[in-house]
């Protein structure tokens, strides 16, 4: 056996184990950058590379500013001069006057430093650059694109793109795009604004919000982001008074803190934010990498975050679209009280089953409203799905009274109406208009979505009631679901104040099963007092001090599965039986692992039953350490049960995490088992949270395995732990 | 202590335990009653209550027919007589002539009854009765429709109906309906079904299909079923050479025989079938029972069913559509490798995740065509996804070069094209229209799916082409994998041959865990060898035949838990031991069940280590008697994870329903774990569904929890078991 224990690896103990509180900086910092205003609300719009061409790409933003109404001021800058679509056109930005709040540039790549230039010596204070040519084509582009991060930073003159499709705000007839897709006609005017990072994604949103009826007040799509990012623009949204729902369309992430700062001020201005964010699969973290060049991260940690900071994550495109448009209703649904009414009974039992798998209440009718409804439709179901059957088209005003008792009795936080594709019927457009119109006005409260197959005139009344209109009626259900989650109070960032002092390790190393538990153990982190020694002698004497019955254990770096190299001994009742264990283990693990590094064996009590837990910490390449919780054991494994947050944590956080575990009904003594020591597994991650937060630098890795957490007051343990740490220049396994 | 152990009330062996082989009847039985041709083929239809006013449910009938251009003979029936839409009328059902295939009935349901008699006696040989006022109204209409039902079966008329909304076969301009939905025009011409129990859904289900591009080639909505019923319509297109795709909505079913005969068939003639069928959450089924009247079933039987036959299931309206949309395509995904081309990354990111939850294979290109279109377009993303970038818009001929390389060299089973809404632009248009006719000659293979914003002429263009049009492209990943699953081979029914010989109980009675266990013995299914005992001493002589350590558990049908009675006591490891034991449980139970009849206590041998699992059966409503097995122990009940089929099944059946298990790594050997006994667990599974199966009229439940599989080779053993019976004379818990 080599040399003893690592414990004189062990780093110092720092002098005061309490200076460290100060140090907790808060995730949530604001980007220093100037306002995003010129950009959106300009007063007056340069275009460089105007075009008398309305087709081309420098004439399409002027046509459209013209087009729909821009108050402001355009300034065509062409070398020719003279006219351009009718507006007087000057020969060069020098021309321009001083501070014009936006530029436009539609110049080829190689042209664009020098204008920019141009610009930021003319004031101008933002600039929105529609040129392609830059990091997406490669190195040199790269580096054209570094030159222009630099100038925004150096002059304060805001830079969207390049490689962008621009800036539209639907309120001032801003439209600072070339997307030809704005030929096709503009959305409805509203209280959305939609951000996407991919320009291809934004041109199919406008045409989709159009289809769809779903309001727009902005539209910006941020490109190769070298100054403004999309966490920019979500934060300009945040604080913009005429937006309530945010579309984010997220590829990657580039600024971490820009982007956990837009979220939190977007949940304290109370916006509702709906994003997509692809890459939750291997091949699709993969993808992502190579395409957006911006290291993918993992994306259960965006998950958390946006669960985190209450923001609605959609898993498709439709998804998103359906969210947003339930979000823009204003409607509130907190306790989930969700009532259906149908014609098609089978079709109201499917929106049960999507209503109970997304957790709705599809809460009864009392009684005397279903005694009420029943009298009036004798065959109709009325407890909820309430189903009026093809019968209740026979009498409409049967049917608005139907309807008016169940909207009146259920008082439903929502109210989905599916009612196939009788609305074609022409004699019954003109009584659907005027129930629903009454209804909407009788009960202004719910939210109330149609689900229906109708002519488009119907549709657009109805709409402009306030009336949601979503076809499928699955997804009716899932955008009502959407819905709750947005109006949901969300814990919002960790309170600093509350977190614990734990103390710093200025030189932290690879650390050992012995080693690591210590380190656990001065951060605050409850281990047994477990005894690493080099002989046997030295074991029997710890076993005795430590009271038998023990558990001894191969102490080595070199391996790591202890277990599976036979370095496990448990329940050792005396010394006979340790020195029998001694030996064999000895003789298992030289076969076993014979070219491990063995460092000592550790002599432990055994600890008493408890629920075995996976604390860890990870370094998210984006948002650095990441805390974990999971229960252990080889089903959990299998399942994937294990939760996650940004570092620090605090203890509503860590409580939050440990109530997500899908197995938490078994630390919450679930079927008759004693409750688990939430507290001490709380303490125990909130305190993880601090010290890998306090040497993010340092930490690669931190893995507890198994954390045991004892019945309900009497704490818990962590069994075994490894460190790992960044820095290579360490040597071994760090 | 009372009365010894219940062995006496163990049922007698069968004198020859083999003869039930025979007995063992197929579930797949089809329904006797005629031929649906008819009904769906006629070359004359009668229409009894034919109006002249062609908006009248009596006058609708005759329009479309006349409209879409029916060929055979209309024969209005009117006691008025004259003409009728131009038709000269019969005055009454007696002046039809002999053996008309189809009546429609548009009379008052006081009228349908002597209607229907009339008809039979005319020999009319199947009739489709619009007729509203039967089961669905009360008791009296139910009275009415039983005796419609029993004309159909005693003349051998087939009724479909009363109370649905008809009949279609568009291909020969069949439209024996009154659904105003065919006044907005009729779906393309195509080789699927749609079978609706729901007339309401029916409606709806013309518009979608019209409207989303999806061809039919009948429709049919079967109300109340009096005689046919959804399933007998299942078996008529299963046997129709003119369909490939059935489409089903269901919301309950009243024959299962017919129903699995119908799925057998389809599945034998390599028809693909699409099912919606309502109710898999508790709201659901309550509102689906409450609403068809039928017994709901355990929706995770139909789930299973429709797993067995090849039967995809849809879990919304839109899915439904989209899959059975894709299936019509007639392309096979076996593999499921497929490739996207995307010109945004995100959304190609987005497609791979989708892919990846549904386990479809986004395979690679392989590199040298990779390192080909990366020559082509050095910025794009060329793994799989392939993300030509905006870029790739600039040079069509580019575009054509860079997807006949991913084509041909990805080998894909399918390819998704997400083109966004650049489709739209008007410059691009022709060059598309060319460039995937071309694709589509050049690769006639693969399933391909266009995903994007086109003008309708762009879009009907390439659908003739045979591209599949899905603007939303999560959807479109789906409805690949909907087509993968309907082109992959289903196991399809027991093979009866292969069932093992297991004995029949003439007599059975509910029985307490030692009975249960003797009885499944005989079954064969392996048991320990223990012994039921009434005192202490007989306790002290069976473990000193069984060997120390012993198990002592109290035996008694009033106490369901024994563990929490404190009625159970392991790893006895001596007389002495056995004695303190038995006293201490005695007290035990006498505290914790004070008034439950002991009936003595069970001695039985340690068994070996091994992984617990729960075997039982349910009576399912619908089904009959339906074998479950599942992972025993606390995790797998809070996860829910068993699987279940209709009894019988044979050895593969049971394979397969433990691999559906979640945790089936954890027999397999995950994880360095020893492989479990499969074959035992197999055989197990097997003989405990023919034995229900063939006391089906008996079982009410099994429970054999534990069963625990011992390591491979090493067999298992039902640890503990309960079966209580059906017929409440036997008195006690049965």
């Amino acid at each position: 056996m080599s040399s003893p224990s690592r414990t004189a690896a062990f780093p110092p103990c720092p002098e005061d184990p309490c200076t460290m509180l100060d140090r907790i900086e808060s995730p949530v910092r604001e980007h220093a950058a100037g306002s995003l205003d010129p950009l959106f609300s300009p007063a007056a719009i340069a275009v460089l590379g105007a075009s008398a061409d309305p087709l081309k790409i420098g004439g399409r933003p002027i046509k459209f500013l013209k087009a729909h109404g821009y108050a402001g001021t355009i300034l065509p800058v062409n070398p020719r001069g003279g006219e351009v679509q009718g507006l007087p056109a000057l020969r060069s930005v020098g021309e321009l006057p001083w501070g014009v709040d936006h530029a436009v540039v539609a110049l080829p790549a190689s042209a664009v430093l020098d204008a920019a230039q141009a610009c930021a010596d003319r004031g101008v204070k933002a600039m929105t650059v529609f040129s392609a040519g830059f990091a997406e084509v490669g190195p040199e582009g790269a580096a054209m694109q570094a030159r222009l991060s630099a100038l925004a930073r150096e002059s304060g003159m805001r830079i969207i793109g390049p490689n962008c499709m621009g800036v539209m705000n639907f309120r001032v007839g801003l439209i600072a795009s070339f997307a030809f897709m704005v030929d096709l006609g503009l959305p409805r005017l509203g209280r959305t604004a939609l951000v996407s990072q991919s320009g291809a994604f934004g041109g199919q949103a406008l045409v989709m919000a159009r289809r769809r009826g779903l309001p727009l007040g902005a539209w910006v799509t941020t490109g190769n982001e070298c100054d403004v990012e999309m966490a920019d623009c979500l934060a300009h949204f945040a604080r913009d008074d005429e937006t309530d729902v945010i579309m984010g369309y997220m590829e990657g992430c580039r600024s971490p803190d820009r982007l956990v700062h837009a979220l939190a001020l977007a949940r304290e201005r109370g916006k509702r934010v709906v994003m997509v964010k692809a890459g939750s699969s291997d091949v699709g973290r993969a993808a992502a990498q190579s395409h957006t060049g911006a290291l993918a991260g993992n994306d259960r940690v965006f998950d958390s975050l946006f669960r985190q900071y209450g923001v609605h994550r959609a898993d498709s495109i439709e998804s998103f679209f359906d969210a947003a448009y339930a979000a823009g209703s204003g409607k509130r649904i907190v306790d989930g009280r969700v009532g259906v009414f149908t014609v098609s009974g089978g079709v109201g039992v499917l929106m049960a089953d999507v209503a109970e798998q997304e957790g709705l209440d599809m809460a009864p009718l009392p009684q005397p409203a279903q005694d009420e409804l029943r009298a009036m439709l004798p065959l109709a179901a009325v407890r909820n799905p309430v189903d009026g059957t093809a019968q209740i088209w026979s009498d409409m005003e049967l049917f608005r009274r139907f309807l008016r008792t169940m909207l009146r009795e259920g008082r439903y936080e929502a109210v989905v109406f599916f009612l196939t594709a009788m609305p074609y019927s022409p004699p019954l457009q003109q009584p659907l208009a005027e129930i629903f119109a009454d209804l909407r006005r009788e009960f202004p409260e719910p939210a109330m979505v149609l689900s229906m197959l109708a002519p488009q005139a119907l549709q657009d009344q109805l709409a402009d009631q306030g009336y949601l209109l979503i076809e499928d009626a699955s997804r009716a259900i899932r955008a009502l679901s959407a819905l709750r989650a947005l109006s949901r109070p969300s814990p919002g960032p960790a309170d600093l104040a509350s977190l614990p002092r734990v103390p710093r390790f200025p030189a932290l190393e690879a650390a050992n099963e012995h080693a690591a538990k210590e380190i656990l153990a001065r951060v605050g982190i409850p281990v047994l007092p477990e005894r690493a020694v080099a002989d046997l002698d030295a074991a029997c004497a710890a076993a005795s001090e430590l009271d038998y019955p023990v558990a001894l254990k191969v102490l080595s770096q070199d391996i790591v599965h202890k277990s599976e190299a036979g370095g496990v001994a448990l329940d050792i009742a005396d010394e006979a039986a340790l020195r029998e264990a001694w030996a064999a283990m000895r003789a298992r693990v030289a076969q076993a692992a014979p070219r491990a590094r063995i460092e000592g064996m550790l002599v432990a009590p055994m600890a008493p039953p408890g629920v075995e837990m996976i604390l860890g910490v990870q370094r998210d390449p984006v948002f650095g350490p990441v805390v974990m919780v999971g229960m252990g054991g080889i089903y959990a494994e299998l399942l994937d049960d294990v939760s996650l947050r940004i570092a620090p944590v605090d203890p509503e956080g860590a409580m939050n995490m440990v109530r997500e575990l899908k197995a938490f009904p078994l630390l919450d003594g679930a079927r008759g088992r004693p409750r688990a020591d939430l507290d001490a597994l709380v303490r125990a991650i909130v305190r993880l949270s601090v010290f890998a937060h306090q040497h993010a630098d340092r930490i690669e890795s931190i893995d507890i395995n198994p954390f045991r957490v004892f019945e309900a007051g009497r704490g818990a343990a962590a069994l075994d732990a490894v460190l790992l740490t960044r820095e290579p220049e360490d040597g071994g396994r760090a």
